[in-house]
């Protein structure tokens, strides 16, 4: 949660559209990298820094353009000149604390989501923000650093597995925005584990690490739904809205995503119901140890009190006491104080503590 | 819960439509079964892994191929090529952790939905999924393992009882779906009997262990509901859509459905409200008996232990202690204790603690 | 709550339309009573099982018949035949879990809802589920036994008070209705009554038996609700819907049914938030009572135990205990005890726990 | 919650339309004032319980008919009959339980709303229900009792202050509702006062008396939004429907209205948060309390439970006992004791309960 | 939350379009800033008190009239005449307690929103009231007091920066708007800090002021919310509504700053989420704290009571105690306390209690 809404401030009073990185910088170098194909073509090619993209908008092949690391205000600039990007729409893509959406601007469409998998510990989970920009034959997508969950596509696009390579640029964009989705169910895996562990955890005895986990758990599902939530209606609105970038078929392939997407959702409201009657679960466990822990203390309490307030009585140093001086009067003490015993535990027995 | 959104990650990376078994294998065997039907004609047809339907598509009887288990992909692919099935249609029917949803493909209705029951152990809930294609004047249905509810209906075909051999193929889905709504009753009453049992242990005296039954109860309503909410919407989806597959006359038995969906949701709510002021009653009751235990203590304790000061007073050795030496100085010691013992039990019987 | 989900699932596998009654069967006896009049004419005929109704089909009087005691099949069967009524509809008649709702049916108006009462022993809710099928000039109305809330509009029919003999069908219907409704504030002040008690009780000092009165009027209030909230859409849907059935007049008098349903409706949601509060009343109560008890505890044990621990140390045998023997040793141990005890309580008033 | 639900039973089982006073009777007497004006005349006149309306209903000039007290029913039927008024109306005005609403009856509009204020003592919201009959240039008003905040509106027409004279009927209607909302200001910052005061209660020490205080102003905001929320809807109604009656440019300050409406809404949820919150820390507050109890307790008690063992060991009157003839024995035992001592203190400062 | 309904109720009683300044007077002067420019102009004037403005309505410059201090009535209405105001327009700019908005009276545009910030001290979020009035060349804003965000603004005029000064006054509006806005990130990472602060002191060691901390975030938070919320609605009907005033350029910048609103919004709702969560854990946090302290006093009692009543048994002063004369009866005693010691150890092991 902190990561979205922390430093969006930095650009508090700065003119609209003024170009920004906001955000880590999570990568050195960009790089970008550029596939152009159709049906019967297939070329990769990959450069540092700058480049000239009057050929990618050959409108005969697809080109896919992706850039590794934002950090670099110039290239953004030069792509957003070449390509004919709106201001505001290249100082969103830089904006790496977006919120998940879609927009239309112009004659492209501008997409942007976040690429979520748990953390090596296991601890958090990490986040990236992509960005896609659609144009009628290209698309351009921006990541924070290299390294990402595309590789599949690639294959499929070398080896013309599938019809990729037969659709056009907004069919790539729904492959891609298919693989990062198909990657929330990972997420959703993690929570179904970690929520069923903790439970497993309270149910057979729990101490207050415990809560400290269901707390982290909390917090990691308000940051993943505020992920989702968003893209849902971005999803939506893409799969309903009629530009003519996005083709009939593709628009089938996108509600299949929507339809994914609720399904995570589903999930996570599952989860946070989960979690708050996993956290009923355990405060209603410590009650009942504090209860178990006060009978103890009161059994042990009330037998032995009055037994040695006996002893007390046969411990004071009157002169006369005659019961001191009975044969018996030991005996006697014995007797009242096993009494005094035998009602107490039939007096508890009765209440069920014993 | 978790067998919803388990292992749906196994497909990331996948080009769409790549036709996956994604679930439990449930059953070894594939079983087809195919009820070719008019008012006049009934024929039935039983075979395993192989079929050739194109005697189906005839328009002037109704088919009914049923498919039991999943996991052969090449039947499922001929199937798909025979009924000109979509690819994302194919992979829906064989993700088992698929929503309940209604889409229509080209003219192809897909409705997928799960078929409930309470599990012999009565511990759980055992869920299975069914998928529905309608054609014009044919149906297919795939379950995950052989056995169903369906043999009422497959009665009512044999026996051309009511009017459903004279009607068409949208009529035998109804059929079909209303019989697994139906039964979705058992499961909502199954709840009702184990919400009042726990609430009648609860009211008169419940251990630590009722809570996990709450608990358990809770998840069990919450994947009930999970496949109970979006099943509400496609049928209701199904109801009002003007698709041509489904005749006015079975809209309106669709609607029927519909209105038992609102019910069993309904249930769902008032049990879901139900066991969070039972989980009330059952902290109250905790805490009350905490109060019980406490009082039990502290009046022991304030009865004996201002006595047995008294006591150790006059157990103390002093050489000047005159009390001591009084002739009546240990009854007098007697009276004191005494006192205080009235004055206590007087105190605990204002505040109602005796 | 349970009365409505029960037993809806012993139709699970019957055809569409079978006739099965289903609830309690309340009477023995099925009684129909007909009235049949229009301004000028008012005739009241009652039989026994079998009816034939052609006659009170004549558009030239409004005819009300009313057939106490659903379990005769034979005799709904012939209505539905005489008064041409869809199967499902004669089926959600005789299903008295029915959830109240309208429906139109081709030309004939369904309302299904429920009769609401206090028992007499004032300790739960008692309800019919009543039923109407409206025709251009009958009404038909279904109820589970003998007994109702008619006889007033029965009296205003034959007394032809207010313009009730001037208006159709519909006009009945709405006096019906609105009876019904009308007696649902006697319910909703009954949940006053008791919410009040409750509170005063909690205010002035509850026991645990308080928290099932809560308990049970929680309980009792999700069953009216489930009752009220349906029957207001479908009182508001029979209100907008432009069937030729209901009269522009009419409409508005729904409306004001309406404006009642809504009333109650809000008296439910106000009764469950008092209802949570005065639960937070009672917890926050009980803590009180706890912290009260131990509060006694502590001042007692903290002021008697180190007291009680230096009558202790001249209680010792040692040889050698100077203190023993000094003249003034006992009243230096009283003046150390005091000394103590002043300490305490002056601790205590700073805590004001005393 | 009680006022409005109670004794709208009553008219129960009686003919719609049927006119009862439903309510307490706050008033012996009815009075009747009119105020007759234009932009150039102002006439008042005031009569008790009969009036002749007919002069009222020149279109020259705006009449406002005040009528304060409910129970004359004659009058009531007489200005229904004068102003052509639909028996349902005259019925909604007589139920001083009616929820406030605005609805169209042919050519009138009538509106109905309570007037709230702080009860004299500070204890109680009083209401009242005013309602409105607004026709083409007249406007009727209804109240309970004598006494109202209309002077100031009284005050402008009389002096043509500000150009409610230059207005017409709906212009006044607008004048009166806008004092009536102007007022739940007051009620709000009565809310705001208390919740204040009672949480600065809560922050520096609360006691139990502190929670009725949290459900008495819990029951009140209830009561408040009741009031409110209704009204709110129905303002927007009337600005928003197209009736002849309400022109253009007080559509414009009936939206003013309406904000205002929207404000006081949003405080009372913004209360119902603070007081839920307040209720949390009260609730902290005692378990915080209850821990330093227990604190305290366990710190007496463990300090002098193992100390006064020691000395009960010694106390013992065993004939061999070698430590007692020690010489140094008492000395020794003083140092186990101290010892003891010592390291509960070291074990409670580690825990920082000292 | 109380600043905003405070002393909204002074103006009860008053006609409508009564000019009074509501709010606290934050500033003794009036000053009135005029920036008149176009793509070529820029002219700057700073007056007191009185303006003729009829020269700032020439259409070939755009003018902002920004004026600091409400409290001058006479100049807001020579303003309000000067630009043809409409009264209610001029009342809801005084109104500083007004509800953000977005209203459009005749051919003019009023916006009105709040200024927020963190106060010096850390402790408070302060609020100030900006109000704008929109025509076709020329912009009003209204302060409380001198000194605001928008010196960035006037420099971007002043030095022509970005293209504010070819746009019109439509684009100025959106990019004080957009200044306001982005300055809420820094109140919501002001929450963020605080948040994690707190949570930081609640996860190692929290006492009874974090939950005054917790309370106190709890309501900035509600403050906080009241202030972003509507506004919300109000930037989204500007986008939206089809007023001339506003350009498709500037709307599609509006866009953006309703995007920044939704995104605020959903960090108060993870706060409000955040803090619940933060407050459970307290709440689980004392709880166990309890459990400990109770361990604690358990453990000591359970295990010196009994003993301690051992030695009480051997100090009796019975004569005839045989135990008391045998050779090893002093060590058969301590003996006896050892077993206890070590059963009651293995007992509180087995409870995981040691």
């Amino acid at each position: 949660m902190n990561k979205l809404s922390k430093k969006s401030s930095i650009k508090a009073g700065l003119p609209p559209g003024t170009l920004i990185h906001v955000g880590k910088k999570k990568s050195e170098n960009v790089k970008i990298s550029v596939l152009d194909f159709n049906d019967e073509i297939f070329d990769a090619v990959e450069v540092k820094n700058e480049i000239d993209c009057s050929v990618y908008k050959d409108p005969t092949t697809v080109s896919w353009i992706n850039v590794d690391g934002l950090h670099n205000i110039d290239l953004m600039r030069s792509l957003g000149d070449q390509f004919e990007l709106h201001n505001l729409l290249l100082e969103d893509i830089l904006n790496t604390n977006h919120r998940p959406a879609a927009e239309e601007y112009d004659d492209r469409i501008f997409l942007t989501l976040k690429m979520l998998g748990v953390s090596k510990s296991g601890k958090s989970i990490v986040s990236e923000q992509v960005s896609f920009v659609l144009g009628s034959d290209w698309l351009l997508s921006f990541q924070e650093k290299e390294g990402d969950l595309f590789d599949s596509v690639r294959n499929r696009l070398k080896e013309a597995k599938g019809n990729i390579r037969k659709n056009g640029a907004d069919y790539l964009l729904y492959a891609l925005v298919d693989t990062i989705v198909d990657n929330y169910f990972f997420v959703s895996e993690y929570f179904s584990e970690k929520i069923e562990a903790v439970e497993e955890v309270v149910l057979t005895g729990a101490d207050h690490t415990t809560v400290h986990e269901i707390q982290r758990l909390k917090k990691l599902l308000i940051d993943f739904r505020k992920s989702i939530s968003p893209l849902r209606e971005a999803v939506s609105a893409l799969q309903r809205d009629n530009s003519v970038l996005i083709s009939q078929n593709t628009r089938r392939y996108l509600r299949d995503v929507y339809e994914h997407l609720i399904q995570v959702s589903d999930s996570i409201e599952s989860h946070r119901d989960l979690l708050a009657s996993i956290m009923d679960l355990y405060l209603s466990g410590e009650s009942n140890k504090m209860n178990k822990t006060m009978q103890v203390l009161t059994i042990i309490a009330t037998i032995f009190i009055p037994m040695t307030f006996v002893a007390g009585i046969y411990g004071m140093n009157f002169d006369h006491m005659p019961e001191l001086h009975w044969e018996y009067g030991y005996h006697a003490a014995w007797g009242v104080m096993l009494v005094i015993l035998v009602i107490m535990v039939i007096f508890f027995r009765r209440k069920r503590w014993l």
